[in-house]
């Protein structure tokens, strides 16, 4: 039996010739920010969501995978993570797997947008469950370059949850070469990184590969993943990046245990088969990212589109 | 530069509330077919695509992906493959993959839809590259269950190639209990079948998981895999089941010290390392493959909304 | 210079093969009345607008349009109308220019769906701008055909104002010829109706011509006029009926004058010149009227697509 | 019995915040011709479609209500028109329309887009009906307004069927005021034009405004009109100007009458009662022509969205 089909739709275009198709119920808050064009909706297939700049960032039903596969993996590489830092996370749900980790003692997250982190706040208390509010918690509203170019703080993981590089988004300077030099600058010896890289899918790998070359300027270790994000409409990529810890090197035996002992609660997503699968891309991904040249730099940035 | 967006489309529905866009730039063919809606265009995205049902099947750019990851896990976890048996792949890249194989001295293809069959050689070339006119070719328009049934033969492996299970079409009979018995009966020893088992999206994971049920119900090994083909809009399934052969047994480097000795030219999607990253399935995923009880029967099937 | 396209859509959809678009800024309300599915938006083109069972049913921007063209063709038709009556007519736009009528001194409505107007009274103020609250206003909450089956009293104007008969809403049994013979019981010896009828699209006319074919198996005179509403996606039709009355008799010099008289504040779409153009309709629909022989009847209803 | 929607569609954009719904069945010819982006597709609604840079030109279903409104109201105007003039009108239509008056001896056709020509003489022969090959027809490809200016030779009637003003266009400086002097020069003394104008929509009135107000600076007489062309999305403008003939001032007898003596075959949408309806706008047009001060020039060119 067909159902008749929505008549309210978002459409997140991937390209000016492709898109995802989502039937809206609601739309609960529309605003143009001081940084972005803002809404808070609820899709039928869903539910709630947050939507910045007309791209999906995280819905209810499936925004355990995404943040899961941001944060553990980082995490986990680092033997003992006390002090960590997110770029952007404005929804507070990284925020809320990184405190998650017994071992983290302090949390800063900065993130430009006041507006989004407050209605986040407000709206969506699915994903924060309380984490603006946990002592461990430094929440600020600036631009994280500019404070990570003036602390002389270190952290021992550094967490980039931004949204993608939108030609007049906020985020296009936190995808370049030079920031990345400063973001290791701020990594204490056995520090990690890692970022949300954008779509896997091959026809539009120019991101995800050129992402990964200019980490490979930067750091020693630079391991790419792939992460089926429904919701996503594009399957995605995350990259983790290091001086010298390499989250491929863990059997799923030993990734079990160190979920076991360092993180409270139980994960949906993330185990060590989960880690073992991700970091095994397929051929034609690995071979398009071994033949990228491309590196991102703040005068050569890269726009996706939007 | 952001270029206009396209104004001619083509939306594949995954769920009366959600959908996949793409930009259409020709349809070259369309055709209400004995057993199916029937088009071949070109999207922007994607190029040259086949469309079945208001399902994309395949499109030039990314096909390979679809077809080596049902083909080749089959046919390398048989030994020496001589005798394959195809259920429906109506563009010919199956056939054209199976034919790759060193040992295959047999290929019988059946497919219901002559229709599809015949404009599928003339106007997708690049699919079948000829694999209709190998001598070792087989090819006949009929039912194929009908066919299964009434032959006595047995085949080494069983590739299904088969559009989803919608209402109408003319699928869903191919995806019960009944009939993978009925495939299992045509098995030599130490063969093997493969299969599309639809998306393994979180919030549609009720095909998937029921399908590997059902095969559960009849094959002692069932595997099952995901696969990312971006024109598909969701994340995909497959399954390998046998009765003694396993795929996730085998190391990267014995998988492709396989591909070298066994498969003539080159894969560009299936090494290896893909093999070990397709079979590890995300927690959520193996999860609910657990839980799952249905098994899909002829008098109980399943269809997928289109 | 070509801006971005909107990236959320409203379809109203004419036919499962037409549509017409609406880019939405904000869904302000929505919800699954009693009766239908309501929606209170704003649309980038046309403002604020109210949507129920998926149909457009009036936008700020053009909402004049249809309720002058609604109401005051049917109320100059009587020489002095004092008593009239609004079936349907959520909004209380109907209402508002009913009671700009002078020689009107009581004027009843009746909804059957409370949670529209409520939420109309709340959300939708330009369109009743206080209406609701005048002392002539009666106003009450039920099955208006039941109401005029049961009442003895007569009424100068009775004012059809529902949404189109779509299958399961709660229109369709105020389209039949039963119906309007229950109206016509209800009219006082000048009394007029009106009513919108359906689009004039030349594809789509079977609703518009039956019902009018409808209309004159019980009135004398039977009146159809066509006007552009943009908001409505195709051209629309009202009706005009009576037992002796015909706008079309009246030059415009003398719908300007009793538009003068007895009308207060200004109208901005109907006088004298637009009550010329809309009763000339083009000669094919009113060969399509002419040849039209269907007739609505309660256990022959028609259902509009939506 | 609701049937499943379209999964093909054709968007016709009529702002970056609206757009009408084609379902396609079939694109049969898309290209980019020297001047623009052209398609002959088959919508679900309205059959064979010309679309010329995503603007739906004509409709095999109702391209007899724009041709017939927008050729005989200007050859009725003159007392007896033997020679015409084309600018545009690339399906034949026009040309079609022009050919049925019994006292054209002469019809000269201009369209800058040879491809157009020959593609609609080849796929869409219910339009021209064999109109190319008629003695009378002298059919030309180049620039209209070019040849006008050059030209010493006098028209009857000066049609112009050209599609709208898109920045890239051909079309755009066929709608300013330097372009209508130089087409009120080639006219004989009681020679007419006619043009389509754009939508009559309230919310995008000003080319429809803005044409009409420089057709007044160049016209003495100028007589808009408006016309429903359900495919076309939005209500449709056309107008008529000349040095001293009026159509507004026929009655619709007389009008009536020159259609049976003037005009071979018979009209389906234009008599005598459309003649009357189409010239009387609503108010709020009327006064939106009246309050309209801007001219467009060749060095201040008005542009429709697309």
């Amino acid at each position: 039996m067909i159902e008749p089909k929505s008549y309210k739709w978002f459409i997140e275009y991937t390209s000016p010739e492709e898109g995802h198709l989502h039937g809206i119920r609601m739309i609960h808050y529309a605003s143009q920010t001081k940084y972005q064009r803002m809404e808070i909706m609820d899709s039928g297939s869903y539910g709630r969501c947050l939507v910045l700049d007309g791209k999906m960032q995280s819905s209810i039903t499936d925004e355990f995978i995404y943040h899961e596969a941001l944060v553990h993996p980082a995490l986990l590489c680092h033997p003992n993570p006390k002090r960590v830092f997110i770029v952007g996370g404005g929804e507070g749900a990284t925020l809320r797997e990184v405190l998650r980790h017994k071992s983290v003692e302090y949390c800063m997250m900065v993130d430009i947008d006041q507006e989004v982190v407050e209605k986040s706040k407000e709206m969506l208390p699915e994903w924060h469950q309380g984490a603006f509010d946990d002592p461990r918690t430094d929440l600020r509203f600036m631009d994280a370059r500019k404070y990570l170019e003036e602390t002389t703080d270190t952290y021992d993981a550094i967490i980039i949850d931004i949204s993608e590089p939108v030609e007049e988004g906020p985020a296009y300077l936190l995808f370049t070469r030079e920031f990345y030099e400063i973001v290791k600058e701020r990594l204490s010896p056995d520090g990690t990184i890692s970022l949300q890289a954008g779509t896997t899918a091959l026809h539009q790998l120019l991101n995800f590969t050129a992402v990964n070359k200019t980490l490979e300027a930067v750091f020693p270790v630079v391991a790419p993943y792939g992460v089926p994000i429904p919701s996503f409409a594009l399957p995605w990529g995350f990259t983790l990046a290091s001086k010298n810890r390499d989250p491929r090197k863990f059997t799923p035996q030993e990734v079990d245990d160190m979920i076991k002992k360092r993180i409270t609660g139980e994960n949906r997503f993330y185990d060590g088969i989960t880690n073992l699968g991700q970091f095994s891309l397929p051929k034609h991904i690995r071979k398009a990212l071994a033949e990228q040249k491309q590196i991102i730099e703040d005068n050569a940035p890269l726009f996706t589109y939007h």
